[in-house]
């Protein structure tokens, strides 16, 4: 996304000079790795024009963006043991190149790390204070999140508000705390800093969504990789659990059924899938959704009591990241 | 400990008063069922103490006591599962009583609350950082503890040193850590605290050797379970690695050779690996380290810049701990 990426050299600078080089290897090793196996970085990149733009504050936020980044590296490296998950970033997960042994320790002291970071603000300790409760508080809720997600694959009834409880939970509120950082950072009011928090926590869980949706009806060449991952799965996203409910029973049963089973060839599974979900109303639902969240966050950035030309890289970030087809 | 148990019912009030009960319960009750099942107390009651004699600020320490148990029950939680134990103070584990994902989760949430636990200090961001910073320092060391305890699995050439780093890491700093946390809530000088710090360390060093000691030799009518429980796991504990480098090279290789056996029946190994300890002239070794290390927190104790009568609680609380014979 253009609007942050002039933020990405600068982070990738900071995160290299602050990779942490020694022993025991075992344990510092895995915590390079996935920290270099890149991503989008949209977290830190966050922080970083929050920062800059609303306080002029970029440099400052470097550490908190490092803070984020690495906690949420260590989200994806034990919720890829917990999902028995092979890859990451097309690169091998660290559970299974280590073992899960390794995955859940250098997971562990990446979360304790994601604190350290932090200590660069320890000079002024209201600040150093004030951003740790918000890690914390952000953090108790991502593994509450996970939790949710977990007891799902055990659910049979799931309605749309649990699963947008559980992706906010999960997803959006990382999203939302990576604003708020940085507005701390640049010594906004409360006031701004909580509404720029609600405009993350609304344009995360429209991300989200807009994931889901690209995961089944997305261009995979454009997205990178083969669409219809969730089906294979068998996750319950916002398109199965809404065509549950919307599907006249016989069908309805045969998508319950459809997500019970793991072919070998799952080409079949993915198209009737899609066809239900089509067939269901969920594919036009799931937009209007989207939708509605991503309105939802750019109406918190209206009320933001803050200079026009200030919103308006915000408003772009949205637009950017809304109207994306990867 | 007669001097640390006058604090136990009121840090058992506080533990009960702030257990968290919400959703998602899945979450949430592993923690709760590994924080009632017990354990010692041992640094809670240690911070409760210090607080208390060094500044008589005892209710103020109890969220500090509270954050630095659930830090530990955290780590038990995380080791058991990577130990694969069954049973934990004579209780199922965690990971065996539900499953390894469950114990990575709510190990991840007990992780995050040890340090929200710490917020009831935020009105005072000073204390709340200085605090928060030690638990960071020593939750890095903890984990690179349990690392190089892992590393030595797979090592053959360990020196008593690496051992004496790895128990140091992995389980001296957190008593200092509980010590020096008591002390910066009772407000003495950075000095002071520091001194407090190594005190607790060498006596955490002591305690862990008395540990090995006792779980080979110890009377198992008193310990409460039965002896020779390292010797069963092949642990390479201060007696091995000792014995190793003191026994002519047979009797070394019949040690070393005894160490790759699991024997359903293990009590004769039990015996012969007992006797190449005396033998070897470990246990003695092993006894004047013990001694070594518990002098060389009595003279911390002694530089410590405070009134004679406040150190007599310590003192009596370092001879407590390392003459019990359980």
């Amino acid at each position: 996304m253009e609007i942050i990426k002039k933020y990405e050299t600068f982070f990738n600078d900071y995160l290299n000079n602050n990779c942490i080089e020694k022993e025991p290897n075992n344990l510092y090793e895995p915590i390079n790795y996935i920290l270099s196996i890149g991503g989008k970085r949209l977290r830190p990149l966050v922080i970083l024009m929050s920062a800059d733009v609303l306080g002029d504050k970029l440099k400052d936020a470097l550490p908190a963006a490092l803070s984020v980044e690495i906690f949420h590296n260590f989200t994806l490296m034990h919720d890829d043991i917990m999902d028995n998950a092979p890859l990451r970033r097309g690169q091998t997960t660290v559970h299974e190149k280590w073992d899960v042994n390794t995955a859940i320790l250098s997971g562990d002291t990446m979360l304790v790390q994601s604190y350290k970071c932090l200590e660069k603000y320890s000079n002024t300790p209201q600040l150093y204070t004030l951003l740790s409760s918000v890690l914390s508080k952000t953090a108790i809720e991502v593994c509450e999140g996970q939790q949710y997600d977990i007891d799902f694959v055990n659910q049979n009834t799931i309605t749309i508000e649990d699963y947008i409880k559980m992706i906010t939970l999960k997803t959006a509120v990382l999203v939302a705390c990576a604003f708020k950082m940085g507005a701390i950072i640049a010594g906004v009011t409360d006031k701004t800093a909580t509404n720029l928090y609600e405009f993350g926590k609304n344009l995360g869980i429209a991300f989200q969504l807009q994931d889901d949706y690209l995961d089944t009806f997305g261009d995979s060449t454009l997205v990178g990789k083969q669409t219809g991952g969730d089906i294979i799965e068998n996750k319950k996203t916002y398109l199965y659990i809404k065509s549950l409910q919307e599907l006249e029973k016989d069908k309805s049963e045969e998508l319950f059924e459809l997500f019970q089973t793991t072919p070998k060839n799952p080409e079949a599974k993915i198209e009737r899938a899609k066809q239900l979900f089509e067939e269901s109303g969920s594919v036009v639902s799931l937009k209007q959704t989207i939708d509605k969240y991503t309105k939802l966050a750019l109406q918190n950035l209206k009320e933001l009591d803050i200079a026009k030309e200030k919103k308006a890289p915000f408003e772009k970030f949205a637009q950017e990241l809304m109207f994306r087809n990867k």
